[in-house]
């Protein structure tokens, strides 16, 4: 009856269920030990601040801007704020006309696929890649090439001249990659900088893990090396909290004017309120003191995996040491299949991702996406052994 | 150089500047008596009351639910209560399956753009419609089909069976409509259902301003007399505050479940800190009390303004009479070009929308838009007796 009363769209009707959600269905289990979400402790959110923030919000005039509707581009102090952390940190000369705050940086994602694919589109991405951005590209019908990539990220020597002019633009998330962990390491930054503007070669730069950086030696972002060929993609919600929704766009004045009027047609405009209060929280350097634990929770839970990994697997696994971020890759012998592993874990109340669904093309059936900031530690080397032995 | 960095998409190449844009621009000058807005009175904003869910909130162990990534589906109480209200007054038998929170209703509004529209589909409007759903679905290139509709609304006898089997959906505002102020009648709502399920026609029924019905007289939802066939949309943004940026799509299970993939891939999910305080604010029946507040705020207003149109404009000036809502809708002599009449508002310091924006097809060049509520009296009597020197 219902297929009568309506047709989707060539778009819709070929989205697929989402592998993700399915997982997090499983993971909601309270005995599940979960290395499959990509959620940040909640340990690292910033409660009282938060709460001291909005009730300064609500006592003074600003209550009724934070209540009400607000520009498309975003809230202006919040955008000077991005503008000069990125002026600051990369030795860019952006103003606020150079960035747009989104409904978090999936949303960017969203815009930028539409504002960049038509059916056929190329599309160049690192092998593998972020899920999320996958599925929010391939309803645009782009052409996915996919470009090596090894334990020190993707590897600009494998980006061929023909294929940077060809592509539309470039995908890569430089810092501890989701799925991988890994790294774009500073010399193939320049690099692939280089090829960039030799190709004029658009790359979007997505960023959510930047900061969470365990030594905090931050390298230098693709936007400092090429900044006109760079749209840099940075998130509030692995610093400060997922639930506001709150990312930026950073990008050259003609392309933000273009994410501008699509994201007018999507949603309006951020939300006012959390706009406000994620300025209120930040504007006197508080994510200074703050981000600091973030990456000392993160790397204490990260070496305790580390060295579980190392305890309990076969010689015949392979894993990522990450220098930050939420995420360790494994790749298992080539025998195993971890969608199958999967199911078998999921028995022995144990989940994580199949690394399958990170590829664009080609994908390797053999590898797993852990993910290690909510799980306790006790829990973390249960699991671990859990997989351990069903490798074994 | 930037053009040879990157190329637009067909959809985004074909975005123009939006009007509503531009004129916001003009209004944002402090000496501007600007009718243009669709903003809410902040003095509608229940500031106290939100202050107090947030400390509430905050003060729980629902802070870090609050401030987590959440369901893309939505909060889960916030869905139960949508669908508690739905069905209470419309009489529906719905669940939170048939309820999906969106960042605002424009993201309904793009959603189901991106779920119904390939190009050349066939989309029934109202004469006028909203710009901002007109802006949305063009950019998946539809076919409009204008419906002929007059002062109670779209007319039901001028839709013919054609047109409501070739079409994808019917979008209609039945409550105060924007732009005209106009109030779809019961018998036309009855007939108008009548002839969807006839036809296995989807209506979209957009509701952001059922509540602000001045008497308290609301009249039955088309979804409650044909709830096979509709998709309703609900907004807080009238009835709480806008900043919140938070709506809501009640519709079918299966259709619900399409959009929730596209809105996953859109923006994960609406923010939980948002519709946690929202949820906070109304579960113990807040808005029983608070609404009519807003009622009579902008029932004074909009006679004030009605009074003044008497007082001032020429015979030759029609104009709607609304029964709720914040638009009125003028119709000036036919040889006014209502956007070269802004050109000259704005010169003394008067801003209106222009209303060709708000048609389909054939636009009509000799009306304009009013909206009252953020206006105080004294300059709206300024103000329109500004515009009717003007128009003599």
């Amino acid at each position: 009856m219902t297929s009568s009363m309506w047709q989707f769209s060539k778009r819709a009707a070929a989205l697929k269920s989402s592998a993700i959600r399915e997982i997090l269905k499983v993971t909601e289990l309270p005995d599940v030990i979960s290395f499959a979400g990509g959620l940040p402790s909640p340990n690292s959110f910033p409660i009282a601040k938060i709460k001291q923030a909005v009730d300064d919000i609500m006592d003074s005039d600003e209550s009724f801007n934070a209540l009400q509707y607000g520009p498309t581009e975003g809230y202006k102090p919040l955008r000077e704020w991005v503008a000069n952390l990125i002026n600051q940190r990369e030795k860019t000369h952006l103003t606020i006309d150079n960035v747009l705050i989104v409904t978090g940086s999936q949303q960017a994602l969203d815009l930028i696929g539409k504002a960049l694919i038509d059916e056929g589109t190329k599309v160049l991405v690192e092998t593998p890649t972020y899920l999320g951005a996958l599925q929010t590209f391939t309803q645009y019908e782009p052409e996915y090439v996919s470009i090596a990539s090894d334990d020190q990220g993707l590897n600009p020597d494998q980006l061929s001249d023909e294929e940077a002019k060809s592509a539309n633009f470039l995908y890569t998330i430089p810092n501890f990659q989701n799925p991988t962990g890994r790294r774009l390491s500073e010399e193939r930054r320049k690099k692939l900088a280089e090829k960039a503007k030799k190709n004029n070669l658009l790359m979007i730069e997505d960023d959510p893990y930047g900061e969470l950086d365990y030594q905090g030696h931050r390298l230098p972002s693709l936007i400092s090396f090429a900044p006109d060929n760079t749209v840099y993609l940075g998130s509030f919600s692995k610093i400060l909290a997922p639930g506001m929704r709150l990312g930026y766009v950073v990008g050259p004045v003609e392309f933000i004017r273009k994410l501008v009027q699509l994201k007018q047609a999507a949603d309006l405009h951020t939300p006012s309120y959390t706009q406000h209060i994620a300025y209120q929280v930040i504007k006197d350097g508080y994510l200074g003191s703050h981000i600091p634990k973030i990456r000392e929770l993160y790397k204490t839970r990260c070496q305790f995996m580390l060295a579980q990994l190392d305890k309990y697997m076969p010689k015949t696994v392979r894993w990522t040491k990450p220098e930050g971020g939420m995420f360790i890759w494994v790749e298992l012998p080539e025998h195993i299949n971890s969608t199958e592993l999967l199911a078998k874990a999921v028995k022995s109340n144990v989940a994580f991702v199949p690394g399958e669904t990170f590829f664009a093309t080609n994908p390797k059936k053999n590898c797993l996406r852990l993910a290690f900031v909510t799980v306790p530690e006790e829990r973390i080397e249960k699991g671990i052994k859990i997989l351990a032995d069903l490798i074994k």
